[in-house]
Formats: C-alpha cells, structure tokens, sequence
C-alpha cells in the first residue's frame, strides 16, 4: 500500500499525517513538530516529518496560509514571509523523489478535510470557514474543491460587506473579517467594555477593558449575563451577513465553521442559525441550511492536503 | 444530425433558436416569438418554438428569470408568477416527447453561453453579469457551470455591501443590486438632478429631474460634461466593489457583463478596470482580471441553455 501524507504548515508548528486514501477517516500516524525560521530550515522540517510518517509516499498534499498559486509558488504568506515567491512544489521534490505534490491554501485545504472526512463528508456543495485571528475558507462545488483562475479563491475574510467600517490590513475598509473573526469579537467586547457597558465580563478579564475577550464573553454569557448575550448576539448577526452573501452566492447545502470561536458552542450556533435565513434571498423558498461546527479539529488541514495530494497522483 | 434548441424565456419574449453542440457559434435557426400571458399559452409556445427550429430535436435547454430548482421546478419567478411551481421539465416532456430537457436560471445560462461562444470562450473560470433592471450573474468554475446545491446559485445581486444602504425588494437593505443595476444608475442620477447638481443630463432628459436616465448622464458624459462623468465614475465604483468581492471569493480569470450598461462601452468600462484592483485583497500579487463586455448580446442564455440541454443527453 502506498500511503497519502498531507502536511499543515502553520505559522509555529508543521503538523504531518498519513494515511489510506481510500479511507481518510483512518489516520495512520501523526507528526508535529515546530515551523522552522528560515526556508531552507522549513524545507527540511517538511522532509524529515514526511520521512518519518512513512516509507511508502505515495503523494504529499501541504496546506499552507497564504495564497498560493497554481503551480504551488507561495505569492503571499502573511506568517512565513521568507517563503514568498519560493516554489515549494520543485523545492520539495528535488528532495522527495518523484512523488505527486500539491500545495494549498489552508482554507482550501481544510474544507477539502471536512468535505471528504468531518462535518461535511457526503455534501457536494460546501462553504467551510475558520473564524480564528482572521476569516479563511474554502468552497466546494458539485464534489470538486474551488482553487480559482489562479489558486487564490475563497479569501472569504476579505468580501467587503461596509464600505464604511473599519480598516483592513490588506488597505481597504469594512473587510468581513473585520467583524467575523474571533478578532473581531473581542474588539466588539473591548469597545462595549472601554464604555462601561460589559462590567461582568470586564471583571473576569481582570477588569482591564483592553484584556477582554471572547472567552470572558462566553464565561459572563453562561452566567446569565444579558450584555454578554447581546454582544454575542451581535456578533453572531455579523456572522451571519457573510454567511447569507455566501449562500446567495453559492447555494451551498451546508456551512461549516471551524477556528476558536467554536468553543462558543450554543452561544454562537443557536443565533447563528435563527439570523441566516434573514440573510438569505428567498429564504422561505430555500430549503433551510445547516450551519454547523467542523469535525476534525487542527488536523482538517493535513487530512484535506493528503487527500488532495492523493488525487492529483 | 441532431440539434440542440436553446429557448430563453423573458417576461415579454421567448428567443428560441437552434445549433449544433459541436459548434456554438454557428447558429442554424432562430424564432422570436410573444410570452403568453398564462402557464398553458407559455407551454404551448414553447413547444411551436421548438418545432418551428427543428425537425431533429436531440435537447432542448431553457433558461428563465427567477430560482429554478435542479429538477426544473420553477421556484420564485419575478416576471412570470404564474409558473411559480410549475415543473417545466415534466410538463414539457409530456408534449415534446423523449428529449433531454433542461431549465436553469437566466443568469446561469448566459454564463454558460458566453463561456462555450462569447466573450469567455477558453476562460475556465469566469463570472458573467447581467447589469439591468436588477443585477443577475453565473459562475463557471473550472469549466463547469456552478448550479448550486439547490440550482439557486450566483444570486450576485443580492449580496449585501453595506448593512446601512438603501431597502431592496427582496426584504434586505444594501443589496448590491441597489448600486450596480442599470435602475442603480438612474437613482443615482435622479437623487444628483434633484438636488440640481446634473443640469446638462436633465437637460437632455427635457427638464424633469425624475425622468433622468443612464442614457441622459451618458449623453451629457459624451459632451464633455464633469457632474456627469463624474457620477458615471461613482456608479463604476459601486460595480467595481462588487465585481472586486467576486474575484476575492471566486478568483476568476475573466468578468464579463451584459445588460443595458454596456452601451456606456468606455464611459463604463475604462473607470471599472481602473478600480477593480482597488477592490480585490492582494492586487499586486494577482494577475489583472480583464473586466470585459459580453459579446453574444440578447442571445447569450438561448446559447447557453442550448448547450446545457445538449450537455445532459
């Protein structure tokens, strides 16, 4: 049997797995170690866990932040800035071999897992976002992962949905992200607290208005606390704006959202999913859509970067 | 020989016309003919279409206004309430006999056409749009038309891009639509000449403020007048914010739009391209996405639905 080992290059661990194609929910071993500062560091780091996962590769998939092209250049990393414009592909196999490689996006790649292995397994249209420091995403379409013209697709965080809200990094305004992210929940919580007016969860964030953050949130929302509930609230509309954008663009049969913010539980998935329909176009003639927290965890990547490796074989 | 019939179904015409799926550009037949004003006087002409195109019907693809669901069950259907429910493909078949029959979405089947013989022909991945009345659009994506999980994709105009806008009739506010329509422009116009800060276009548009149109700012534009040129620019922005969301989302090599606007041709055309960039996450690192105006004109969705009727024999 050869085996199919997919690779998260994250901005302080690289997270290797391997496994049988032909069941991607049986994970065959399992590799972590830390992302190396350098280029050439990094490349060896990359060879060393996929030697060590496997004698028999038979493709390696890496999911990567940033976008990467078609012919798996990294064009933009915003954590691992050394590596912009390296080809990773002929990088790798001159030290690999002649195995099949493919590089991805981390958004690409994580909907790929859940698509094939999590939350989304057996759905053929699928928008899965991570809600973390930022907003990334993939989409599948009709069974099929969505790279775009160039591999840049499904950059979700950046839709602008206020061209009147607050700057972006990437220099424009009103970025989803802005809103969506776990980010952008605790700048919602430290200006409600900078006012005065989310005291519980200032307390339990020390009583520092610029330490509060969606955990203190969530902690003062199981306790009862209405002006946690409310921001929470908030939160959960702006979620479901781009959600609804999503939808009405691409009619996808399910939402999946991974990142930090899923450890709101029912505090975000209830709202959440009471405020899509509003955001929806026709939504009484749409079959409802689910919108659901992801199954796999910090290893969606590496599965959907094996098995997208795998096909490219 | 077979032939493939393409029939587009408006709120005031049904286009038919007839080609061979091995060419799309050359079209072998062609009948224009009044939209009855019930579902029965609908089918019936539909089916006299057909058999004044063709002796040979090998399928027949139809593209209509509103959400059709992937059996061909016409779901919300602006221009044509009657045939809200209808199951097109059934009703069809039980007079056309035993041919393959599709129904999609306006939007979807232009997109389609304009990729097999129009503007887009060899682009992969492509958003095509429809700037008119309201704003319609469809995606191919990896030379695949996207349909959705429920056929209701590429609804662009009811993307929200500002939670503050102007009310839509869909129920939402700050739909795209709102801003980037041809009925955008002319509220644009209308609010500036209200406010007497158009002269020249109302003007030629005999006076009345409300009565000012695209066609009127154009004309003024074309003269050389400033107000004029310069609302045409904030109309390009709005287009551009949107069309700058889709190749984030969907990064694809090439926009192509249709509709009434583009007999703004330059007036429209040189400021979008000149924004777009400004619009997409990333500019420098991505190729220029050519922003270009279709080609197969009123035509495009009978070609279209032609070819995808032809595509599920």
């Amino acid at each position: 049997m050869t085996t199919s080992v997919g690779i998260d290059i994250g901005g302080t661990k690289i997270l290797g797995i391997a496994l049988d194609p032909d069941d991607p929910t049986s994970l065959l071993a399992e590799k972590r170690v830390p992302t190396p500062p350098t280029t050439p560091g990094l490349l060896a780091a990359v060879v060393e866990v996929v030697q060590a996962l496997t004698q028999e590769v038979g493709s390696v998939g890496i999911g990567i932040a940033g976008l990467v092209d078609r012919g798996g250049v990294l064009r933009v990393s915003p954590n691992l800035s050394h590596l912009r414009g390296v080809d990773l592909v002929s990088e790798l196999r001159r030290q690999l071999g002649d195995v099949a490689i493919t590089v991805d996006n981390d958004g690409t790649v994580a909907a790929w897992g859940e698509h094939c292995a999590g939350a989304a397994r057996g759905h053929p249209d699928v928008v899965v976002l991570t809600l973390g420091t930022g907003v990334g995403g993939g989409f599948v379409v009709d069974g099929q992962v969505v790279r775009g013209a160039h591999g840049f697709a499904a950059e979700v965080g950046h839709m602008v949905v206020d061209p009147n809200g607050p700057p972006c990094p990437c220099g424009r305004v009103g970025c989803w992200e802005r809103y969506a992210s776990g980010h952008g929940l605790a700048r919602l919580a430290r200006d409600l607290a900078d006012a005065g007016r989310l005291p519980r969860a200032r307390e339990l964030a020390g009583g520092d208005a610029l330490q509060v953050k969606g955990e203190h949130v969530a902690a003062a929302a199981r306790e009862g606390d209405d002006a946690s509930r409310e921001l929470l609230d908030t939160y959960a509309g702006w979620v479901a704006l781009g959600v609804g954008n999503l939808i009405t663009l691409l009619d996808c049969g399910m939402v999946v959202i991974s990142g930090g913010v899923v450890e709101l539980g029912e505090l975000l998935f209830d709202p959440l999913q009471a405020k899509v329909p509003a955001h929806i176009m026709a939504a009484a003639d749409h079959a409802p859509v689910p919108v659901v927290p992801a199954q796999l965890g910090s290893k969606a990547g590496a599965i959907g970067a094996a098995m997208l490796g795998a096909a490219a074989r």
